[in-house]
């Protein structure tokens, strides 16, 4: 067990279930000195709140943060730093039903066979509020990131079918729709399908990009433990991802070496890639070059529509199942993904500070 | 630093690079009382040994397994398990010229970034024989789950942009053709397509599906360590991986919800699944139904033609790399793929076990 | 950094400074079905408070629990459970002009030379309330090990140089002095050792011995994380601790072989020992018999006296530190020592779960 | 399971039986740059060997070391290190008897409890001889720390209860006689004592003593990886150890507070203690001044003695135990609690790299 806890020299563990008491995560190892206050926080949870559009829920989460150790006069001081968020619209009485049976695209089931019992108010630990914790957790790392001149660019790619043209890629367009699309028209044409679906009680999926620029070199610890491969399982551990693909990804695998291959050339007298198919990394080493991942989400499984499944005492029933439905979360998942990545690159980067005697000379000696 | 091992209670630590004396890895976790012998090991590593075809290099390579430790009297005694493969065939003169610069796709550059120098010699420690340990470790992993019912089939799924037509799948072909591959006709038209790059000095990429079944519900640790999540890193940490599906992967990203749902029923008197779009995982935890996963691999790099590259002086150069080369990898990493899911599962079968007090009165009252 | 977390399945990370909003603890890898209310935590926690004599700070620390996540209808449900107790009588003022200097026999000085600077409000994160929520989790993880018919017996040893007579020793006493000693005639004179201590602005260490019955054998997990290694890491991490010892301890360092080896004899068909100067260990491997250890606790650094130290403006200065100090803080241990006791105990039970291929398909076939 | 592997980023894994073809040790996480040939590590197993004295088995171990992997061209390359040592003088023969019987002292009997049978030649995994690999290991992480002037000096303190006299303490003496012991009259009595014991076919315990001198401030993680916690972990694992003492360590448990703090002063510019009772820490992170260190060892349980015990048909039996005892194995050992301290030092000061935020800039920016 104990599967509530990432990273390693920067390590953050989450907590909490959609309608207990608080939801939140404890950042052990962020180092100390990093200006830090409740806004850097709070700007991060904003991003993943539900109410900019019409495609979330209606249910109004504040999500308010505070910081309950680890700084002090606004810096932080290397203890672990404890954030908590309050529950405060809980409709437990709306769950009475769900408790009876298993939702199908959704955790009840299994966390019945692996637990013997659930808390089944809200899809609890399994539910999407469970973010709250990593979106915390990523403005930190995200924040110390940022001091270093790495930085992330992130948006929604895709919902449905409806991608964004690459030629028509517009970074100023991605604040500027509730989509978090940097394409104005793929945004326009996706919030009519959304309209939809929501007419319809359906729900669909998309995919997530992650670009992060400014990264220094040498990142990842080969074999097991790969920039690439930390990074899949960040952002495969949240819900609702099924594939992440780094640079080209599958794409690659159908081309041929000759035109995969990124060519190198001194550039302003540094090493520097001609092409970036690889995604900014080499061996699951940063070659300095932006890192590029894709994560692709599932369509939200409540849907407003007759659905086969069996309840508790072991019956085929149909159900229908009520209640506030998302078309879509992708939108709210973009900051998650964010997260998950800034989470994962800092704590590589500390790990990767003891890689050569040179740096331990450089602190020690 | 330290990224060398993998596994919480099932751990394997890979160790040796492509030119070193040898290559291994140690197996600590592994329960008592498994009957293991290194003919169990050695058909693992016989299945990522080239020679088998055409398709792979022409280096011999026998990689014949010996158990140090970890097994007295045919049966592993719970202490680590030490595998070792002594390499033969090293011929490192030809790989003085390599030394000097960057070769496009590999990892030289970056593992000069990171320690300041690097063991030229076949790619040192980013060689696929650094796969010797692994699959060594995952042949002892698929003992474990197949004494427990659970079995792996896995095989290779597209190369290049040739992909098996899963209506006309089976599964007695995979053995029967050199690319591992379920479906005779697209093997024989991939055959034909790796002779021409061969012939061109090219090389291409493709896809390693692998269906996990037997598997009990109730495996993976939330939210973090959750079996997708766990198998994507796994997988993802294999060299040349590019990208990772679980289930329908990247297609549910543009499903309906009504249509991605997989229903449940009542079938002999166990809850099932209707239909198996999320590859047997709800919520990070396993459903009872089929794992199912998809890894995608680019080009093999190494080809015969000019490239534009740098040296170790920062002058731009181009180069033509001599030498074996293979046109495709991926029949080879099949094994590969099926050693690290297998790793992975075992090691969360083991975590798994606290999970209820049940389990815990179970062994200790 | 990130050295808040103990444990492998068992996990807990602990957070908090003295005056800081609030201090806790995650408690992640808890099996699911464990009965638990706040009034099992509180209980524990009661036993760390000071106030039950004379003897501890004035300070009235109630150090409430509340249980924020993991438990639904009464019942751990496998998630993370998080506790939290608010601080509430923080003076702050009192250490403005602590902040100037370096307590001798305090952190300050360690902190400052790790992190730069330091929350000087009572100790920060090296305050003793930082205990908090190593006794919370412990709490929990006593609950788990009774219900597996583990008992623990803790308390007070000696204090200076008053030792308990164990030719005395009377269980039943532990209770019946705020001293927590098992001997009326020990507790009475360390009672009066102490009045005269806190007369002179003085203080004094002590130790504390920790008997566990009830333990199966097989547990613990050679060659690094013995049950003695794991047990002597848990109890050396308790602020003031500078040694540990187990079963015989420095003592059996002098003996002859003869006379330290316990003999083995079957009693009532089962393997015992005939004695235990092992402690209830060999090999690192509990052997079915108590485990005993003990914990010897530095004297509380706080004293009312001269005493020289340096200034952050590095200028040798003398100081008087004003304040509560407690003359002695080994009675207020005791529960402390228990916890970690506890949460090591029950890490390493279910670590040992996949130790045989027989638990295994105990549970999975 | 899976507890062969100590540390986080300088992490070590060993593997090995007395009597199987090998044993060795993985270090991975040893930095780049360091020079490293097979003759640093030959001279601390050499150290271990017995046969420097009457007092040792008569077993020739010569123990050779082979670097398998992570060394290129004289320097550590970042990657994996594997050491190897082969068995050579394995008289399996000897040990049918002992397979069918519990020896007093010794670990068959939890090993059999634990994992249902074990390999019972020479102690199998529980035999002296798995030090050999954390040997090996804290050969690397010594010259690492040697590399940034941080020293050892470790030795026999006690044996039986003749212990040094700190007042006659001379370093040079420690390499001059086969006790290693810094005092040449108590090496002398302890001789004469060893004589007598052998003669009877007894056995005696004793201590270890370490000083680490050239210690940074700042380097320890607490509240749980504190440095005296991880130095109590590593010491308390190695087989035979029974108490473990930093600073003062017991004794100071029976001072009074104004005598056990060390005061702070100016010296050359710097903060220093003018007293060491603390032994180099101060709440679990280091000041500056030497870290120190025992370690107390239990009898050789092997003795030529009639000795009660029970046999695996659960008989009471009495036997006699035959073969090759030593009559201490404390000179032996003070290179084991030498290599855990360093390879536990060298793990700690990697670690530290991340804890504050210039760190990061320094080696980033």
């Amino acid at each position: 067990m104990a599967g509530s806890t990432f990273g390693t020299e920067f390590k953050i563990t989450t907590w909490g279930e959609s309608h207990g008491k608080a939801l939140g995560v404890i950042v052990d190892g962020c180092p100390s000195g990093l200006e830090l206050n409740e806004s850097d926080i709070q700007a991060f949870l904003d991003r993943r709140r539900p109410g900019r559009s019409k495609y979330a829920t209606a249910r109004s989460e504040s999500d308010e943060v505070t910081i309950l150790s680890g700084v002090f006069e606004g810096l932080t001081t290397g203890t672990p730093i404890s954030l908590i968020v309050y529950n405060k619209d809980q409709h437990s009485s709306d769950y009475s039903e769900i408790a009876s049976y298993y939702r199908p695209g959704h955790a009840d089931y299994t966390f019945d066979e692996k637990f013997g019992f659930r808390d089944y108010r809200g899809g609890g630990r399994s539910s999407g509020r469970e973010t709250i914790g990593r979106v915390a957790a990523g403005a930190i790392a995200a924040k110390i990131l940022n001091s270093l001149n790495i930085n992330f660019l992130c948006y929604t790619a895709s919902i449905g079918d409806i991608s964004i043209d690459h030629d028509r890629f517009d970074a100023s367009q991605i604040n500027s729709n509730p989509l978090y699309m940097p394409d104005a028209s793929a945004a326009d044409r996706a919030a009519l399908y959304l309209d939809e679906l929501k007419a319809s009680g359906n729900s669909t999926g998309g995919s997530v990009e992650c670009r992060i620029s400014g990264m220094p070199s040498g990142i990842g610890e080969p074999v097991f433990d790969k920039i690439d491969a930390e990074l899949a399982k960040a952002v495969m551990s949240i819900g609702a991802v099924k594939a992440v693909e780094i640079g080209d990804g599958i794409r690659s695998s159908s081309l041929t070496g000759i035109d995969n291959n990124d060519f190198f050339e001194m550039k302003n007298g540094c090493v520097t890639k001609m092409s970036n198919h690889s995604g900014g990394t080499l061996g699951g080493i940063s070659d300095g070059s932006d890192i590029l991942l894709r994560a692709y989400f599932k369509p939200t499984p409540s849907v407003s529509a007759s659905q086969n499944t069996v309840n508790k005492s072991g019956e085929n029933i149909s159900v229908n199942i009520k209640g506030r439905h998302d078309p879509v979360i992708v939108p709210r998942a973009v900051v998650v993904v964010e997260s998950m990545a800034a989470v994962t690159i800092a704590d590589l980067l500390m790990r990767n500070l003891s890689s050569r005697m040179d740096n331990l000379k450089k602190i020690y000696l």
